[in-house]
């Protein structure tokens, strides 16, 4: 991995992706902190982010056409910024369905799990970091995997006491979603995990 | 992009697939028209067309291993292939699901998005062509987005409106069940077109 | 495919993962057979058979980082490594879905589809075998295939059904998961075969 000027452009849109990606989380966070009324109010800016990390994607793209010289597999590339956006968009699909189902309350096991996705956002930022500056990743892929590990535990305890009690049928279709989403938005952040620790050990 | 005359096989097999993929767009357009009836009317035709569908790729895929010389990475020939069964599989699992859950009457709004997936489907099927005869398929391709975006936009709309109005929980798991798989077919037909888009750009 | 001694590993591996696969079905079977509360009785152990199949993938990634000689493709490895354990995830999940969600009693056409989700398992065992010992797998994955298709046509059946009858939305939810999960189930069997065939024909 011997990074020629021009590479440095591949990291820095990289690290732009993940800081749109925490912010994000803490939106999201910030949100469901303050209730249903909450999500409502950052819907717009979600929206707003989602476009933003649209927008990067778009260049990170744009540049691989144009370039020959990247500083890891094109392929790589092209996956880890795939997979930067399948969180973003779960994250951002996530705001859209408490909003629109009008769940109203939020289940307080709801922001559990959210602060597990921001957590581990924050953990991909600091890996792509790493990865950057030619640092380990593997303790910090290895957090993200045990995070996801403990956010299916929780799920799966939700789904049970969620079919145990809930008897309104409308009520548990709304939240046996959140609660899959929000599982599958943690296996996403595993997939960038997956992609990032592949290129670390590719270009050990 | 120098094709041997062996090589148009590829093209012609690609171009069959995508002409089956319009007629059942079409067909689905028409059975749509003519409410739940015409759903129930056209699902034997439908399975025909998915049969042919599965003809075409195995061919594909049997000439992929028979043969040394392709006109694009054997890796984007399978992708393609693959790529544009599974928009097949959607059109045919909406059909399906539409006559097994009795969706009647038919939402009006499906007709909508139903005519955005065969638009999509048209623009695959030139784009196809265009890369055939290496003209240029990026406008196609902007198309394309353009009409997901769209599509999800619209899909959103349909799912705040469902759950803000419809009481009845076995009516509301069908219509968010079909709302969710036009948009899922919309994606996949942005799949099939950034293949088509990736493959344009590696040989020119 | 001229193994060198240390190759040999890689296969002991696979046969090792697919062997926990068949025990992971063949428990499922048990476990069917003796109804809700048969399911419950065999949660514990499904989940340490997956513990286990997880301990294998990571050894084959361990090994895969570690080794510049791979039998096959590295790419495939890691493709045919992952394509198995979803399987096992999909017959976890379906274990703890029918516990968690009380689906008591189980409808008998679960079990038929059951037993063909265990035949898969079984003739994928059978074809990783073949591939090691460089006989023909083609049968072999026809006949997964064929499966597929069959369980297909059974799951759709078993869903307009559903629809027709059942007016308590809940058990509608349950039932259709379930039968939905186990349909794809049997699509990722397929997946399995169609990496192993992919393989065997590069190889030939």
């Amino acid at each position: 991995m011997n990074f020629l000027p021009k590479d440095e452009k591949f990291f820095e849109l990289f690290e732009n992706h993940a800081g749109i990606l925490c912010k994000a989380a803490k939106l999201m966070i910030t949100g469901l902190e303050s209730g249903y009324e909450g999500m409502c109010g950052i819907a717009k800016e979600m929206g707003e982010l989602e476009d933003q990390g649209d927008h990067v994607i778009h260049d990170i793209f744009a540049r691989l056409r144009s370039t020959f010289i990247t500083p890891f597999d094109p392929e790589d590339i092209q996956a880890l910024a795939t997979a930067i956006d399948d969180v973003l968009d779960g994250i951002d699909d996530l705001t859209f369905r408490i909003v629109a189902y009008r769940l109203d309350p939020i289940p307080a096991s709801v922001l559990g799990i959210a602060e597990m996705v921001y957590s581990s956002c924050s953990l991909l930022s600091l890996a792509l970091n790493a990865l950057h500056h030619k640092k380990p990743v593997i303790d910090l892929c290895i957090e993200i995997n045990r995070l996801e590990n403990e956010a299916d535990k929780i799920e799966r305890m939700m789904l049970a006491e969620l079919f145990r009690s809930e008897k309104d049928p409308i009520a548990l279709i709304k939240q046996k979603e959140i609660y899959e989403l929000l599982e599958t938005i943690t296996d996403r952040c595993e997939d960038v995990a997956d992609v990032i620790q592949n290129v670390a050990v590719k270009n050990s």
